[in-house]
């Protein structure tokens, strides 16, 4: 997407089999910095500092990391030790051990001679299917708005709420939920979105914001308590949001938080779309709100804030009383009753078993 | 209540027709002071800096702001600029107006001689009417509280959660959510309170989290997004919160995010109470989504956070990507149909019409 009229990915080699670039995160959104990967060892720096983050984009940045150490060296010790390395990064992550995993299946297989440029070029394919999947989910994201668009109010645009980041951000390019609003953009549906600050990582405020912002589409920052309000005055036309682990069933684990607006949605008849790709499914699951694990994360992403003062610099803040306890559970579970539909690469299904299994039937245990 | 086992209220004279103390409640929860104030301007002062803040106290603290004056020059020139200015202060706080004018209608009829002593003690009745009127909110929500913990798991405490501060620090004592808290810890049921933290003003985790610990209260704070998911994992036996404004028919206005709260409680079966006075009830509303003016508030409090630096000063930080538009609503109604019951100094009614009627006959138009 663009920064200011300039396309970037996430994500890139600077020369063909060379150092690898990113965006940094944590600078976002007051700073844009890009820095560049010279190794393996930085770029699982990258991943553990959260340079990078969002599970397709560490996905990616864990394959270029497998080439970074193949340039280095391409025997089988160095493959497994910059694997482990990349894996150990963030523990949870199911794409980063998947991506690794897919890089070391590829290359073990061949002559050590030829296995930096493989690795690149496994790493660059990695990357553009993620892109692939991310314009297609806007491509089919975009007939759900254009649908709803019709059935609203004509002269004002189509007002989009959205929780977290699932954007190009975490991705390498377009995103998952907000694919569909960059499509709609690009078709000249006039859209804008309220963008929930979503504490207490506030990725919202800080990159959801500033990629729309960057990009040129209207939006408007709200605390993660006023959505419900906006839909009770009309405000919203549709929720979409993006999803870290889906059933098999339809239930979408997100940021915390969401299942609140899924409630609100329901309660004012607005829509609730969940846009997500193949790889977030777990078709082991079918009781999202039982079977999915919540990870507890730290309390100091409660306790503390991250801002920009005004002296220009960056400095955290303590913003709980000193001595209460706080409790961050770091995502929710939103039942499928509550999502209107799960917009996928494939095209949208009903949030349920059926609906899944008509868009994968190779997955699906029906 | 209790800071650190010595009991204090939120205003106080000093000494008998003398200065007026408050807790100075822009420092909290990082810095305990006292500031007296010596005169109508400094408590006029005191409620437009919201160094006191809570429609009862703002009200208490506008009735001695008058005590002040007649105490300076007590003429009716000097008694009219002085409710003139303390008017001026909030200009949509109903509790402020009401309490000016009551000091009026009793001044106004007096010799000027005896006008300060009068005015001192008409300031220290409106304060113990609203002692007694949260004092007897915190018995009648005790019986409830009672009632769902002979219902719950033995030998875990009762676990409330509430929303924003309608603590003690908003009143004079007791507090009107976290009356029947207070009461309970009193009589010896175990009880302890999820914080919703409260963006954009952060008045659960600065002055909820505070009050509750410094009283020894067990509690949590909470990002305002995860109250569904706990909720979702039987985490919360009853929510309690407070009301801004309440209509004839029980729809309850309430800070922002009350009404995401209200959904996911009934979505969960878990019971969902306002705890207010008669003062909050508009008796000529009847559908609160539709009538109950919804205040706009400065973005500001969205965009900027204070906080404590490592330094120990507090700082501003700026916590939104910096050219993104913000929208602050500062209320939302949660419907009565979401309001398992209403907890006022009269007795628990249904949220409905008839309920409030039941309670209060000599206001309620049936």
């Amino acid at each position: 997407m663009l920064i200011h009229g300039r396309h970037y990915r996430t994500i890139w080699p600077v020369a063909a089999g060379g150092d690898v670039a990113v965006i940094d995160q944590t600078r976002l959104p007051f700073e844009f910095e890009v820095r560049t990967l010279r190794s393996a060892a930085e770029a699982a720096a990258a991943i553990r500092e959260m340079t990078v983050r969002g599970a397709p984009l560490i996905g990616v940045t864990a394959a270029y990391g497998i080439a970074l150490a193949m340039r280095e060296h391409a025997d089988d010790a160095n493959l497994q030790s910059a694997a482990a390395m990349l894996i150990a990064t963030r523990p949870t992550a199911v794409n980063l051990r998947w991506a690794v995993a897919r890089m070391q299946q590829v290359l073990t297989a061949m002559p050590r001679e030829e296995r930096a440029a493989r690795a690149y070029a496994e790493a660059a394919a990695i990357a553009e299917e993620d892109v692939a999947a991310c314009a297609s989910i806007g491509q089919h994201g975009l007939a759900v708005l254009r649908s709803i668009a019709e059935r609203s109010e004509p002269g004002r645009p189509l007002n989009v709420l959205t929780h977290c980041n699932a954007g190009w951000l975490a991705c390498v390019d377009w995103g998952t939920a907000l694919a569909p609003v960059y499509a709609a953009h690009a078709a000249g549906v006039p859209v804008h979105v309220y963008v929930d600050e979503t504490r207490p990582r506030s990725q919202g405020a800080f990159l959801t914001a500033f990629e729309l912002g960057a990009h040129g589409i209207a939006h408007t920052v709200i605390a993660d308590n006023a959505g419900g309000h906006l839909m009770q005055h009309g405000a919203i036309d549709v929720c979409i949001v993006g999803s870290d682990r889906t059933t098999a069933t339809g239930d979408v684990a997100n940021k915390i938080g969401t299942y609140l607006k899924a409630l609100a949605a329901r309660d004012n008849g607005v829509p609730f779309y969940a846009a997500l790709p193949l790889s977030t499914i777990d078709w082991a699951l079918a009781d999202g709100v039982r079977e999915v694990p919540i990870e507890e994360r730290s309390g100091r992403e409660v306790t503390h804030v991250r801002g920009r003062a005004a002296d220009g610099a960056l400095h955290e803040v303590q913003v709980v009383a000193p001595d209460s306890p706080v409790l961050n559970p770091g995502f929710d579970v939103t039942p499928a009753r509550l999502v209107t539909g799960i917009i996928t690469e494939r095209g949208v299904a009903a949030a349920s078993r059926a609906g899944l299994a008509t868009l994968y039937p190779e997955y699906a245990r029906t």
